[in-house]
C-alpha cells in the first residue's frame, strides 16, 4: 500500500508518541518534529507508510539516545495479555467453531498496537470483544472477512509462515497457533518477527515469552520496519515466504508493506486508520480479514 | 494561547483540507505539504496557533492561485443556516430564560467550523443540539459556562463589541444579538468581522446576509488571521476594544489569540480539540463560556 498524503498528519503525531514514549524534553520533541518536517519533501508517495515508520524512528532513536523507547510498554503489554490467557483459552474451548473463535481473537489482539493509537485499554477493549457474542458472517461482508478461505488454506497447508505484529497480541496468535497445532500437529509452523527493536513490535524474546516457541520455529525477517518489505528481508525469511503454503500476515504495517506482493497472504488485523479502511473499503475499527489473491 | 506541539499534526491535516477544498490536484496538494513542512522549524511555539494558521492559508492561496477557496461552502453554511432560522426563533420564545437559550445556541452555532473539523451535518449537530432540553448550570460547572456573570455584564453595559468567528454561526450571532437588543434597544454594539478571506471566517457581507446589521455596526478588525491578534489589527478595532464595557468573542481562533489579553473578556465557543479543551480544563466538544479577568 502507497503512502497517502492523509497519512503525513499522523507521521507527525507517531514522531510525537515516540518522543514522549522516550522521555524526550520539549526541546527535544520539537527538534524530533522539525526533523520529521525536513524528511517530508524527500517522502516518495510510492513508498509504504512503515518506510517512513522507520524514519520517524530512527530520528527519535538518533536524538533521544533511546534504542528501545516503547520497551516498558512492551513488557507491560505482555503482562497484562497473559493475564487475560486463561479467560481467552475458556472462550475458545466454549465455542461453536474454534478456528473461527480463535482468528477472530487473533485479529482482536491486534488492538495491542501503539503505533496508530495514543492509548490503550486493554481490560476495556478486551471486554468489549470477549463480552461480544461470535461473528456470524454475512455474505455481504465476506469479502472483508473471508474465513472460509482461511479454514480451507489451513485444513490444506502442510506448512505455514505466520508474520507477527505487536507485542501482546503475540499472546492472542499463540492461542491460534496453538489451535491449528491441536487440530493437526505434523503443520510445520514458522512466526517471523522483526530484527530490530521498532515501536511496539515483537522481537524474538517476546514470541518466546508470549509461548509461540511451544507451537512454531520462531525466526527474525529481518525486517527493521514496523512491517516487512521484502527486499529489505533476511534471506531465509524470503526462502520461507516463497515456499510456505499458506502466508498469514498480522497487522496493519505488514499488511500496508505486503499487499502488493505477488503471492497470496491472508491478512488479519484491525483497520485502525481512515486511509486503511478505505483501502480495504471498510468502517475504521472493523476486524479484517483479507484473502489477496495477487 | 501559545502553540503547542501537538497542533503540528494538525497544521497539515488543516493544510490538506484546504488544499482539497482550493481543487488542488494530487502534486500541488503535496507541495502545499512540503511547504507546510519547511515552515516548522520557524515556527515560535509562543505564538498562537492561528498564525501559523494564516502561514498554512497562504501557501495554499499561492500554490492554488485561490483568493477565496471556502466561498461555496460559506454560501453554504450560511443557507443552511437561514433555513433553521424560524426554528431556532421559536426556541428562544418558548424558553424560561431566554438570554440563557440564545447564549447556547450562539455557541452551538460555533459547530459550523471548517477549520478543525473535516465535515460537518448542520442539521443533525443542530437537531442534537435543539432536541436538548435547556441546560441546568450545575455549580461544578460553571467554571466553564459562567453564565451568572455573563448575564450581568449585558446588563450593565452600554457598549458591546462582539468578535465573530465564522459564516453561518453568524446566523446564531444575530439571534442573540437581537435578543439583547429587545431587551434593551439602547445598547451600542459593534460586531467585528475578518478583514479578508481566511477559512470559512465571517466577512461584513456574511454578516450582512445573517442580518447583523439589523442589531450592530458591523466592523472589520482588520484581522488577516483566523483569529484576533490585538497588535495587528486596525487602530479603529483596537480603540473599540479598548473602550468597550464588554466584549464577548466567539470561537475557538478568537479564543486561541485573545486568551492573554490584558482586558475582561468572555469567551464562547466550542472545545474543538484535545489540546484546547485542556487549556480550558474542559472536555473535547463541550460547551464553554468563560470569563477571562486578565
Amino acid at each position: 500500500m502507497k503512502t497517502y498524503l492523509e497519512c503525513i498528519p499522523c507521521f507527525f503525531k507517531q514522531a510525537l508518541e515516540a518522543a514522549r514514549m522516550a522521555g524526550a524534553d520539549y526541546i527535544t520533541q520539537k527538534k524530533i518534529l522539525d526533523e520529521i518536517a525536513k524528511s517530508i519533501p524527500d517522502i516518495k508517495l510510492s513508498s509504504t507508510p512503515p518506510e517512513m515508520g522507520k524514519t520517524i524512528h530512527d530520528i527519535v532513536k538518533k536524538l533521544t539516545g533511546k534504542e528501545d523507547p516503547y520497551k516498558k510498554l512492551k513488557e507491560r503489554a505482555n503482562e497484562q495479555t497473559l493475564k487475560i490467557y486463561p479467560e481467552l483459552k475458556k472462550k475458545i474451548e466454549s465455542a461453536e467453531d474454534k478456528l473461527l473463535m480463535a482468528v477472530e481473537l487473533a485479529i482482536a489482539g491486534n488492538i495491542i498496537d501503539y503505533g496508530t493509537r495514543n492509548s490503550l485499554d486493554v481490560e476495556k477493549e478486551l471486554t468489549k470483544i470477549l463480552g461480544k457474542e461470535q461473528r456470524v458472517i454475512e455474505d455481504e461482508k465476506e469479502y472483508i472477512f473471508d474465513f472460509q478461505s482461511l479454514k480451507n488454506a489451513v485444513k490444506n497447508a502442510g506448512s505455514i509462515l505466520y508474520i507477527g505484529d505487536n507485542v501482546g497480541e503475540t499472546v492472542f496468535d499463540s492461542i491460534l497457533l496453538e489451535e491449528i497445532k491441536r487440530v493437526d500437529p505434523k503443520k510445520e509452523i514458522v512466526y517471523a518477527v522483526r530484527e530490530k527493536p521498532i515501536i511496539n513490535d515483537a522481537l524474538k524474546e517476546d514470541a518466546v515469552k508470549a509461548g509461540i516457541d511451544n507451537f512454531a520455529e520462531i525466526i527474525s525477517s529481518g525486517s527493521e520496519v514496523p512491517g516487512t518489505i521484502i527486499p529489505l528481508c533476511s534471506k531465509p525469511f524470503i526462502e520461507t515466504f516463497k515456499k510456505a503454503d499458506l502466508v498469514i500476515s498480522k497487522g496493519q504495517g505488514n499488511y500496508e508493506t505486503l499487499s502488493d506482493e505477488k503471492r497470496p497472504i491472508f491478512f488479519l488485523f484491525m483497520a485502525k486508520c481512515p486511509v486503511i479502511a478505505r483501502d480495504v473499503n471498510c468502517g475504521v475499527g472493523e476486524i479484517v480479514l483479507v484473502y489477496n489473491h495477487n
